[in-house]
């Protein structure tokens, strides 16, 4: 069959390159007669996966040498208690509020740390990105936690707060799952970075952690062992068995974003930068249609609009069911939105091509003819 | 090239059929135009996937109704802090020591409770198995552990601890993580089964927790929400993003497991009976052979002696690389021993087919009288 345009916020489509390699190579990697599955984490064979795909991540995001890439497990939901068990100290850290992601970042942290609210877009449905100019710093926070694009609610961080300008010595620690490895990252603003990979990077099941390494090694006494950054980072995030096909699916992106070129009015660009003009594009394309339609709304402030995922309502939810039927029959899969915002939602993540939103563009064209 | 025999000790072999139907499947899943791995957890294909796992685990162990089946994230070894976090309530917990792996289990759980040793093989270098009616259990211990296969020193629990006859009314609770699925399980000496998934079942990054109900629901306040056993199970282990590629990979171990054939002097066995009869072949090959060999050595007392994992030694330390680079040339991967034990080991799980032990025990013949 032709492949489906698939917009799933995550499990999310990937690179069919990608799919490719991993079903060649499902039963013999590189004429080792094992599959990346059946190696030990230990082999010689898994750790040269293992290695490389940390360093084609670091090339890819120019992670400083001074910062740690951990690959652990339990995604951003766990992390939402990991993090402060490793850097609180149980003591002040800062939270800011712009969607649900963050609201259900702070409640878990509540369990471990002082919980200080410095901003909140909820008076605004998190439609709005807060000024970072008002937000209201503790002096003595032990990180300032943010997400830095809200997969429900559409909400991308397009600059990172300046902490340092804006009075606050605490590092910023983001929740970046759903759009890591779409852009690039100003480090000199992060102390951590960390993200479910379900999304840019592999399969469910993987969590990356990428924190400055002065910030580890002060964990909690009830920190579990095996989430302790200290402790994986030691290890080589091999303290535990790691998720090896994961890694091994998450090794292979990394390859392919390294090989992506596009051809823009500024010459041609390569890996990274190629995937962030080619994401500026496709979501381009779906704004200014939405708001161009005069049938289809997106409720999010222009200055907050998420890259990522694309949130969008029909003049009425009566239309919903029949226009997800057309999609589907379109070839146009998993636009839903989620239940907490209603109406539909367009993930539209690395592995989502140019053709796919302008697959996605004539359909929605052609509903709003047919049903305006 | 000729698939090789691989005894690694997890991640470890899988099953070839599996490897064929998930390469087959890669790129799209029943017509669907997805691959597995890019289905969001909540789509119907997904959640199908997922039930009919869950059920044929149900089946293959024969589970009781009241026990929940909880796919997780973190490995055995999070679960050294997970396990006491839900079901210790910070007071008296019973464990015995038969090996490294239960011995890491009491030391985590010393974070969180008050942990008893009620026996230890220890001053017999982990070989034996301490007989139940020595253990010095608890008159009020939340929970009994034990880790019914101890893959590093190869020690097996053929038969479970009866708690109620030894005077305790403590659930008991068991990392079986390498030998799941390898033999049935009577589940009235059990309250809680947990194991990682990279032996008998699928990839590395997912863990099954199989745990009677009314034991859960009085997690510590310090509990990660996404760890807390009620949690997960009023969420269908879908409160977090579930490692779906791993449960997909684990529903088709648990076909590949059902569909099993074994043709034996009590008649023909079927499923879970086929495997066992099987595992207990292979074992008896290759035990049968190192205690008639008079050059290869397995130290673990008969009894106790695991169907699983069979450490041994060569006469001499100075053999073991001539040993280990002509397995290799014979196709016979991974069998270098844990640096805890030293020597070889040979991990034989339910994916091994008898084909592999002859085929070991063949090659261990001639090195024999080649270098004795």
């Amino acid at each position: 069959m032709t492949r489906p345009f698939n917009f799933a916020p995550g499990p999310a489509t990937l690179p069919l390159e990608v799919l490719q390699q991993a079903a060649n190579e499902m039963l013999d990697w590189r004429g080792t007669g094992m599959g990346v599955m059946e190696m030990s984490h230990r082999s010689k064979e898994f750790i040269s996966i293992a290695e490389q795909a940390e360093a084609d991540l670091r090339e890819i995001l120019s992670i400083p040498s001074n910062y740690k890439v951990l690959f652990m497990q339990g995604g951003a939901i766990a992390e939402n208690a990991v993090l402060p068990m490793n850097l609180s100290r149980g003591a002040r850290v800062d939270y800011a509020i712009t969607g649900s992601w963050s609201q259900k970042s702070a409640k878990e942290a509540r369990k471990y740390a002082d919980v200080h609210v410095v901003a909140s877009n909820e008076s605004d449905h998190h439609t709005t990105l807060p000024a970072y100019g008002s937000w209201q710093l503790s002096d003595n926070a032990a990180y300032v936690h943010v997400c830095s694009n809200e997969t429900v609610h559409g909400v991308e961080m397009h600059e990172l707060p300046d902490l340092a300008a804006l009075g606050s010595n605490a590092p910023l620690v983001m929740d970046c799952s759903s759009h890591i490895a779409s852009r690039t990252i100003d480090w000199s603003r992060v102390g951590m970075a960390y993200g479910g990979a379900q999304k840019n990077i592999g399969p469910a099941g993987m969590t990356m952690v990428i924190v400055r390494e002065d910030l580890i090694g002060h964990a909690m006494a009830i920190t579990p062992s095996a989430f302790d950054y200290k402790v994986v980072a030691d290890n080589g995030s091999m303290y535990n068995t790691p998720p090896t096909y994961a890694w091994y699916i998450a090794g292979l992106v990394f390859q392919w974003i390294k090989q992506q070129r596009e051809t823009t009015p500024q010459g041609e660009l390569t890996g990274l930068a190629a995937i962030e003009a080619r994401n500026v594009a496709k979501a381009a394309l779906l704004y200014g249609y939405l708001d161009e339609s005069g049938f289809y709304t997106n409720p999010v402030a222009v200055n907050a609009r998420s890259r990522m995922n694309v949130p969008f309502f029909l003049p009425s939810d009566d239309l919903n069911d029949a226009f997800l039927a057309g999609a589907k029959a379109h070839n146009l899969l998993q636009l839903k939105g989620h239940k907490i915002v209603g109406g539909m939602r367009a993930s539209i993540y690395n592995a989502m091509p140019l053709a796919g939103v302008q697959a996605l563009v004539s359909y929605m064209k052609d509903f709003a003819v047919s049903h305006g």
